[in-house]
């Protein structure tokens, strides 16, 4: 009387990629094979094209080097950056999956307090496909976590809460610190596992990292645009407070959710403080500027997709920054690019009349 | 050679009062007389004044009843409810010192994850001794927390943080549910130890619980009005969420920090669901129109004390939510009259001719 095996089908295979930048071999992916080999990679390789990235044995992955970049692009390939981990947000135009999951190949599997690995995905794709909670705070945080609820005096026609666009984990070990912070703590370390999803607040902005992030792509991907950074750019290391800045108010714009806390992830090395203040110091005094912005952004009822919200926000910056820096006149024409590509590359049903482009990458699988 | 032992002051000593409403004998207390001794408390007693209440040796105490209330207050007392533990709010009035820590006497002493007792009075001084940073959202939570700093992206202008007027604990066994959830998950209990303490965002409601609570009496005292609940009244259970819609709006207004998650307590015994129903159900309903009115609710410049604030608030109430019930009118005079009361138990430096009432309790010290 033998049972037959259960097969657990990983949740959202067919209907999420995983985006990977990257410019060393991607040895990283060992230690996560148990939890990715099921998904489909794509890998945007930074820098010199000629370079061979290895990919261990047993993954299904495209990859897209910088030739590829300007191929499929052409002359649009101006607002996708170089040299940067930014560069990572052309996979998430060349995808045609409903969910993205992205994380950066110095990122390990982290254990929980009782020393089981953490299935970092598994936990992205748990925060997403459940709502989302920006309207109200609850002091218990996730209302929907086994043993938790809404606690008394919590309105209860919020209690449906909303679709969850992005899901922000975070990152054990090198806590991700900016360059003045790097110097004068080299030694700290986030040794702190605090067990909890929460939704940020609708007007409230927060410092989203790249490093390990989810977020559905159908609804807030064309808002995931980190920006123009790196060779040639003033300025590097704000392409994801970029992408999380625009997504933010316009996840609040459209009345999507954004959590953060859980899953975390083992963040191996801190990068060189005296290069990343290099690249950020101009980012350290112009935020200051760009905070307010964002703070103020209100978006008009007509917008009701990304695309257009994005191409309204597009507007903003340059009318508002331009006059700080002509990098964000700059900037602002790369967004308006950005969303002509996501145009041309996700041809939507109301849109069917737009040009599709043949996208090919390096290694087809 | 001896070294003598080094004193170890308990912090605040002589600058927080310890408030607690209560209709039984306080046996409570031994557990926490630890952590509580040194500490001046303030206890209102609710219901029939005639019974005698009894405190544990030991501790330093004033008490207060119906009739000493009335006689206090005069006919202001009518703004003190009566049968309700939002009768509370009366030992903030009386109390003298900067601090208020108020706790319920069915809350006993929680552990940590690790088996330590957690002395939650100690936790509140600590998060209301450190700044809040209600402006923008730290990924890492509580920045100042020893192991922890300000995440890459966080603007260095808002990192001086802003005065902590609220601390909001937590409670862990039985949860702060309202009577409808109470009813649907009999057997929940909160075992989940989050271990974290955080900013709500400006702009963001909470739901504030009365059970364990500590606060700036200074700063933000005159907005902690537990409302007209219990006999004679059309609602209960709603006397926490009232003072904490209030002080949150107060507290962004005034640029005040409002921090909630650790310290937890534990909650011993839920309330009956039944009765607790009767309470809230006007509540139920009559909180989907106050919610949008507090998100709502913007204060003239011109308001610069919470006293100020106080009695701007108060005439919106009548005006905004009057319309909806009766109640919300008394409710909106109750608010005044707490002011005076406010005043007249503490006349401040610029009001020095406001008469001075003589405090004095049951059983003083």
């Amino acid at each position: 009387m033998s049972i037959p095996a259960t097969v657990v089908t990983p949740p959202l295979a067919d209907q999420l990629d995983i985006v990977i930048p990257t410019i060393r071999n991607l040895d990283f992916l060992e230690q996560w094979r148990p939890f990715f080999q099921p998904y489909h990679l794509i890998i945007v390789q930074d820098g010199d094209p000629s370079r061979t990235v290895r990919v261990p044995e047993g993954f299904d992955y495209e990859l897209y080097n910088r030739n590829d970049i300007n191929r499929i692009l052409g002359p649009k390939s101006s607002c996708i950056s170089f040299k940067d981990s930014a560069c990572r947000c052309f996979g998430f135009l060349v995808s045609k999956k409903k969910y993205i999951f992205t994380i950066d190949d110095d990122c390990f599997v982290a254990k929980d307090p009782s020393g089981q690995e953490i299935n970092a995905l598994a936990q992205h794709i748990h925060n997403l496909l459940t709502p989302a909670t920006p309207f109200f705070f609850n002091t218990l945080y996730d209302p929907y976590r086994e043993g938790a609820d809404f606690v008394r005096g919590y309105p209860f026609s919020l209690r449906e809460g909303v679709t969850t666009a992005i899901s922000h984990g975070l990152w054990l070990n090198i806590p991700d610190y900016d360059a003045p912070t790097q110097l004068v703590k080299p030694r700290e370390r986030n040794t702190r596992y605090v067990d909890l999803v929460m939704t940020i607040p609708k007007q409230t902005l927060f410092p989203m990292c790249g490093m390990n992030l989810g977020f559905h792509r159908e609804l807030i991907g064309p808002a995931m645009y980190f920006g123009l950074m790196g060779d040639g750019q003033p300025i590097g290391r704000y392409d994801d407070m970029w992408a999380g800045w625009c997504a933010k108010v316009i996840c609040d714009h459209l009345s999507l959710g954004v959590k953060t806390g859980l899953p975390y992830i083992w963040h191996s090395k801190a990068s060189n403080p005296f290069v990343n203040l290099k690249k950020e110091y101009k980012g350290i005094y112009w935020q200051e500027d760009i905070i307010p912005f964002f703070q103020n952004v209100t978006l008009p009822k007509e917008c009701t997709t990304p695309q257009k919200c994005y191409i309204e926000l597009s507007k903003l910056v340059k009318e508002k920054l331009g006059p700080i820096d002509p990098y964000f006149e700059k900037l602002s024409d790369a967004m308006v690019t950005w969303i002509d590509a996501w145009d041309e590359l996700n041809p939507s049903t109301d849109s069917a009349a737009a040009a599709t482009v043949k996208v090919e990458p390096s290694k087809p699988k």
